[in-house]
């Protein structure tokens, strides 16, 4: 009897650890505590997809003033949903996109032109998940903080509307990410105009 | 005897195979073809640096035209070099640095201001290998060539003084390289002066 009970504790004991594995995958995607998703502390050797110099939705007013528009955004998104698009032109469920901002210099060092990149000024996360009611979720992360719960209130709906309207890939700038723009033309995923 | 004979010809087979496998290692450092090096197909999945814009050695000349000025430059290193890099703050042998330079646009689809990625214009490659008598080689892979031998002549000569003088570690840029300058600073591998 002993032994039987012993056999049935450790059994159990396995299938909860197989529980626990479960809601934590050992994988690259999204990692939550509750509703809230933890920083992907990882990302700088994740895959990068592009980045642009003083990009903005919108055309400069005459004088603007330079900080936001000599901030670099560089975006990079977890291994294996990048494999995966490029294998099927598509994101699977559980990609993670990193937007990155960091401020730059002029003059430094050897360099007398352009611009390079500094400190980093910004963090936000775009992250696909069957959990979402939309499929999709924004998350800042801002202040170096190591959790977010999802962005929400007008900025966001903005957000949401636009990357559905003129996201040439499911919800994604996929225009702006040269090789990712490339995979999605082969595969004929690109929305239509694109 | 026959059987003895065949024995002898699998150990041969294997010896060889084994001694193939030693000169092209199965990692992600570099791959030649006598001199000359190869090109490194995967480096889009590679660790990102970091990326300029328009980034010279010379202030713009009066009224200079844009398009060198609107070229970006991407940095990837190998991997395993980023990782041994982020512990050490020093470059191990078979460091493979790749120099992508992409075309930029300022207009295009919700973008009105600042400039994005296009189109590849150009790619070169720094190498630090024991094999080579200075440690470190160039190469250039302009036009989509496959392998390219290592770069000579007066323009190298003044790229190879130029990384030896002002590099801030070990030959490389590392002062425009945001997580690998915080590395470095963190072992204490900065030259003098950074």
């Amino acid at each position: 009897m002993k032994r039987a009970a012993a056999t049935i504790a450790i059994a159990w004991a396995f299938a909860c650890s197989l529980a626990v594995g479960a809601q934590q995958p050992a994988g690259d995607g999204p990692r939550y505590a509750g509703t809230a998703l933890m920083r992907p502390a990882e990302y700088r050797e994740w895959i990068f997809l592009s980045s642009g110099l003083g990009m903005n939705y919108n055309a400069p007013a005459p004088g603007a003033p330079p900080p936001a528009r000599q901030s670099f955004t560089n975006v990079f998104v977890n291994p294996s949903s990048y494999r995966s698009f490029m294998q099927t032109g598509k994101w699977p469920d559980k990609t993670v996109l990193v937007l990155e901002i960091r401020a730059s210099s002029g003059n430094g060092s050897i360099n007398k032109d352009g611009r390079f990149q500094t400190t980093v000024s910004g963090m936000e996360v775009h992250v696909k998940d069957s959990r979402f009611a939309n499929g999709w979720e924004f998350f800042g992360f801002g202040g170096g903080k190591e959790s977010a719960e999802p962005m929400s209130g007008q900025a966001v709906a903005e957000c949401v509307s636009c990357h559905a309207e003129h996201g040439a890939v499911d919800n994604t700038f996929a225009q702006f990410y040269p090789t990712i723009l490339d995979a999605a033309r082969q595969k004929g995923t690109l929305k239509p105009g694109f």
